[in-house]
């Protein structure tokens, strides 16, 4: 383990048998796909590069538009609705973003289909005059919007947020990662000044940061995009990205401070105090269903999902042990109250989410079921527990002992309930300690050579990230830097706010490095 | 006023100077609009057909969708995801279902944009293969989505709701009424008979009814849709029907029995408990934004809307009267402590939802807006209201005394907070007997000549509706019967579930009578 924390922590020896077919180490990609398969996250639709999002993989969308809405909420924002297309013309008027999203647009062209030889077609007739796109993110149209309602520096700021599905034609999908619909949130404001703009940039990428640590305890690094990572259209890009289980970066969260590319080519002016017209400063920022991919790469395990307590539909699942016997009625009573009982308390200042498994299966397969969803409690209750007054606890972040025995406890009721919500406080600690010791135990910040960049990210043992100081080259320059690293796989992700100040070289370049950028593999 | 309770029932006579430009009385359709314009709610957004929905609009559909979810997830339905494009391959396999919907289909035919003589068009290289639908309603996806998860009588029901975005291009287009692109929430269940699948079409309908009347105070009528007026494809169709205060009727939520139609088409089969494969019985059940179209129909009057306090975004508005003196940080520590006191309150089982208005505005600008928006209580408070422990109210559902002055009213602000749950109470329930005594005044259930429904429809006084019997026609009878009201600009609404059984002769063909049905203008 040359890098610090071992990525795949939870892995056991034998003999225990893990509930997936597939392990992390033997193919992490096909172990993702089985992950969202039997935790019933989502499936493939039927239609090219969409997918159906099932209803766990959809509660925990939820839980995350419930406690990120929250806190847009808290900083401000208020949420509107705007339209899913956008007229052509729209997006012309800037070109260096619609240049970004060209290639990957869905375009409306007809609104109606007839008959034709036993088909239905888009009807000639009804051939759109100006085609529209099915929105790829909105700032044209919102843009549009705010050019309407700022007059005066007495409208600023505007601070806007919708929850929307967009289309981005990709041509290589990967579910929750990559697909060519997809659910988000986006924020769009304007301000009277440059100053405010990036304030307002910073706060957002901080409201990111902060959710995704506390919420969905996803440590991750906050840092600027350098420029040929840069949102079409932004002056400058901002980035939370978190490490997966093989050491690749996921980008979770986007922060634009985007200057006036939109509002001059919006047209969002407003007369400032002293009487004059000026371009308003916008921004933008953006987090999408693609963080529940995050999610399962970071907290998964070989025995499926493991979903932190804030963010889980239900956080803990009862399951009666029933047998089709007179003992049956006296179970369901007693699991029906200890449902109650735990709904009555709080945790993370909500009423926790219990539920009763009713449902008319064997107990060993919904507890499985449970597991492999990631449920961060079940409970199993049988004759002998209602007789004894106890419950039998598995929690999900250490489903073994070290013997590599099911790490079941059997528990007096009163107990557990007294118990409850510390030991849901402790899985959500425990699953963001495990991510975070992974994360900062997995970046390398001794390389100096690009031989020692390349040889890192070549070794066999799964590498994580580097952090490199460089000279922020642009342009040209910044090219050359670029293919060398595709060559190689590898992406910049960003230059962290938090790292120390450059002291050397810049390993691309040789020039004085002026600040210290993170390299990686990335989704 | 010969149908009962009168139908403008809050307009003043002068000396009160209404705070919108056009009252009802004037012109419906452009008070209509001036009360979505004055209330912020939405606004035309550039794109044809499609509306920008405003903060204030968009809270109210916050409410919505909180208070419908609760009650679609307590009848035990999960939310999921599907995707937005549906190939048309999938419209094919129901005739009847395609050919409802093909007039007004938005058709994505090219994933990408290229230059061409300065301008963007679709990519000629990128043109589908197959063109996609985007959806007008998800029952051919939803169903293909079933008929992978249904195999076993074990695996039904199958009872899930999505909340999302369909286009449906229409022609003619009314804000919150008719859009081209609305939000929805659409049910989708599956079920192994006949009788369940009935029973949960029932079920929802009724969920409709209690929510639209105990959380928008809309009074409804619930009943079946004759067969005419049922959704394409559907065995039965049921609806909830609200009278707007020109008369027409809205319907407001639909519930449709859809028998074997889409399972038939999509392949849904099951095997019963006796080992033989049986096609799925569904259903289908929706509400969309229309809703706050009829909600500013049945509530708004000449000084704007009127929000019912369960789905006010803010419940109270606390406007700090400052004076650019000393006094001002006293009156905005005073509202402060209010607004903290307000919020610590419960009403409707949850937290009252108070918010200070710090705006830099004039106060009186600010009360009338929050008039406009349709705020259920202001507050007001000045220097002197400080001095003397006072806050002064205004209830939005009471905005006039009998002389016309406005009916604000100073009282200690401990008793302010006293009552404060209680006024909102009230306003609810003033805001729906209000409606409902309009509704069931104005409901006409003695004609029985065609003559006089024409008459009834004619009198130059606001007409309501008529309950009429008649012996069900179905076909070219049926045909006939939409053709002789829609020379009428009439609409048959629906066969009320609670109207009296039949006793005479038909209306419409002198035949005996087997129910009841509505006749209406509607929208």
């Amino acid at each position: 383990m040359p890098y610090g924390a071992p990525f795949l922590q939870t892995i056991k020896a034998d003999p225990v048998k893990h509930a997936l077919s597939v392990t992390r180490e033997q193919d992490f990609a096909a172990w993702y796909q089985a992950v969202i398969s039997e935790a019933d996250l989502a499936e493939e639709s039927g239609v090219r590069g969409c997918m159906v999002i099932r209803p766990w993989g959809y509660g925990i969308w939820e839980r995350i538009q419930k406690l990120l809405d929250e806190r847009i909420k808290q900083t401000g924002h208020e949420n509107c609705y705007f339209p899913l297309f956008i007229p052509l013309s729209y997006f012309e008027k800037e070109a260096e973003h619609v240049d970004g999203f060209a290639k990957e647009m869905a375009v409306v062209t007809h609104h109606r289909l007839i008959q034709k030889d036993g088909r239905m077609v888009p009807d000639p007739e009804a051939k759109l005059e100006e085609p529209l796109v099915v929105r790829p993110t909105s700032e044209t149209v919102i843009g549009a919007a705010f050019s309407r309602w700022v007059q005066s520096w007495r409208d600023l700021p505007v601070l806007i947020n919708q929850w929307a599905n967009v289309v981005r034609w990709e041509m290589r999908t990967r579910m929750f990662l990559r697909t060519s619909e997809f659910l988000w949130q986006e924020g769009h404001t304007a301000h009277a000044s440059v100053d405010e703009a990036v304030e307002e940039t910073m706060k957002m990428l901080e409201v990111y940061r902060s959710f995704a640590e506390e919420c969905v305890a996803l440590p991750v690094i906050a840092g600027e995009k350098p420029e040929n990572e840069r949102f079409p259209g932004a002056v400058a890009t901002y980035s939370i990205e978190a490490m997966m289980q093989d050491g690749k970066a996921l980008q979770a969260g986007t922060s634009h401070f985007l200057g006036t590319t939109f509002s001059s080519a919006q047209n969002i002016r407003f007369q400032n105090a002293e009487g004059q017209q000026e371009l308003a400063q916008t921004t933008s920022w953006g987090m999408s269903t693609r963080m529940i991919g995050g999610l399962i790469m970071v907290h998964g395990d070989d025995d499926g999902l493991r979903v932190p307590p804030r963010v889980a539909p239900y956080q803990i699942v009862v399951v009666p042990m029933l047998r089709d016997t007179d003992e049956d009625a006296a179970i369901l009573d007693y699991c029906t109250d200890l449902v109650t009982q735990l709904n009555a308390l709080d945790v993370f200042r909500e009423p926790v989410r219990a539920i009763l498994d009713k449902r008319p299966a064997k107990a060993t397969n919904k507890r499985w079921g449970w597991v492999k969803k990631g449920a961060p409690i079940v409970i199993e209750v049988g004759g002998r527990d209602v007789a004894g007054g106890n419950v039998s606890v598995l929690r999900r972040d250490r489903l073994y002992r070290e013997d590599g025995k099911l790490d079941s406890a059997i528990i007096p009721k009163d107990v557990f309930l007294n118990q409850a919500t510390g030991v849901l406080e402790g899985i959500q600690a425990t699953l963001f300690a495990e991510a975070e010791s992974r994360l900062l135990g997995n970046i390398d910040k001794s390389i100096t050579e690009l031989d020692a960049l390349k040889a890192y990210f070549d070794a066999s043992s799964k590498p994580g990230w580097a952090l490199v100081q460089w000279s922020r080259p642009t342009g040209a320059e910044l090219d050359k830097v670029v293919q060398w690293l595709k060559a190689e796989k590898l992406t910049l992700r960003n230059v962290p706010l938090a790292a120390e100040a450059a002291d050397g070289a810049c390993i691309f370049t040789g020039a004085p490095a002026v600040e210290r950028v993170l390299v990686g593999r990335s989704y």
